[in-house]
């Protein structure tokens, strides 16, 4: 399904400098990267080494998530940052149950046979061996609750793409919040606060490719839906 | 209500590099930034000036948006590059509209008023004045409608790093949307498109600060909600 590098075609000749690849020798991390390196090439990581992440560097990450904007400057995220091998676990266990009892059936066929392998590997237990997950909440009690999303997935964004920026590998799950009373019981969440994301953050088992992603032309329009917005060239 | 600028609070010590303020004198482009500068010092901008930004400025942001992660690699997001200033305004008259019919009251009282200035500006027409007004859209035809906000709001955030990145003032706005099947109307968006956000690119009208933010140890727990992930120093 997905085509070519999008780099590729939303560039056009439009003078994109060339994307650095961000791989580092094993157990490095970088203090600086340049923003549009790290942005285009992100990619999900669902396969880790158990190194370690020191707490310094997960502090890292969650400031620039922090730094997200959000409604009103309301700053509803949550982030529990799960260590513990019995929390890990239990996540990793929720996490398969949902897949085997209905999500993986319900991919079937949507999706390429890679990713599917992918994804299949992470939802049974690639995702839940990170060294760290992050649980990502949003707390209603703060802002408006339909604005929750817009408020939070840019804080998850920012999280995904400064671990990438340090070299790490990570990678944006929602299928655990769908038992959300569940996963909010094992992390003690008051009333009011709702998970909606796990963030697996450590050090990828193997090197990831370009992302693939389909041209901006058919992702963007001139005015009104159905006008290009690039032109042919 | 926000607090202190979070870089500090966050940062505890732990070996940040200095955040360069990203201020580009007036018209200039910058090619290239550093992740963490940028992503530390995003700031909303709701008043612009009228100079104008170009097409292949505008594909740079966007192809960074679709660079975004979505659910099953799906790209439901969809962008209408609004430039047509008979548009730009019937935008701008129906968020005024939401605005005064309502919104500015439920916000009375919950924004400090340095921020609520801002907001009223922007919202009885400082946004819509922005030379392009990008309305984000989600795509429920290619991916799971739940998903929509996980899969579109990372995009959202690509696309306000990059102008940021490259010297450019953007801010997420969500008001417009509570009008969708007009905004829906005005952009002949086709059933299953909804509109999610509008978000202004132009250049800054006058210099922004740092965020402010929370410090993260209130908003970052270990293992449980109720532990801190930061102990106290």
């Amino acid at each position: 399904m997905p085509g070519p590098a999008g780099r590729r075609c939303g560039a056009q000749g439009s003078g994109w400098p060339a994307v650095r690849p961000i791989q580092r020798p094993a157990g490095t991390i970088a203090p600086v990267a340049e923003f549009f390196d790290v942005v285009l090439s992100q990619r999900a990581t669902r396969r880790f080494r158990p190194d370690e992440v020191d707490d310094a560097t997960v502090a890292k990450i969650l400031t620039a998530a922090t730094h997200a904007p959000s409604a009103e400057n309301s700053q509803p995220f949550v982030f529990i940052v799960v260590r513990d091998p019995v929390l890990r676990a239990a996540i990793g266990t929720l996490t398969a149950r949902l897949w085997e009892g209905g999500a993986r059936a319900l991919e079937t066929g949507r999706l390429s046979p890679a990713l599917m392998d992918e994804v299949d590997r992470g939802a049974r237990g690639g995702v839940a061996a990170a060294p760290v997950l992050v649980v990502v909440c949003g707390d209603g009690r703060v802002t408006f609750a339909p604005t929750l999303g817009a408020s939070v997935f840019p804080a998850v964004q920012n999280l995904l793409l400064a671990a990438h920026a340090l070299g790490l590998g990570s990678t944006l799950t929602t299928l655990p919040v769908l038992a959300g009373p569940e996963l909010s019981a094992l992390l003690d969440l008051p009333d009011g606060v709702e998970p909606l994301a796990v963030v697996p953050l450590g050090h990828a088992a193997t090197p990831l490719g370009p992302p693939r992603r389909r041209p901006l032309a058919e992702k963007a329009h001139r005015d009104r839906y159905g006008v290009p917005f690039l032109p042919e060239q």
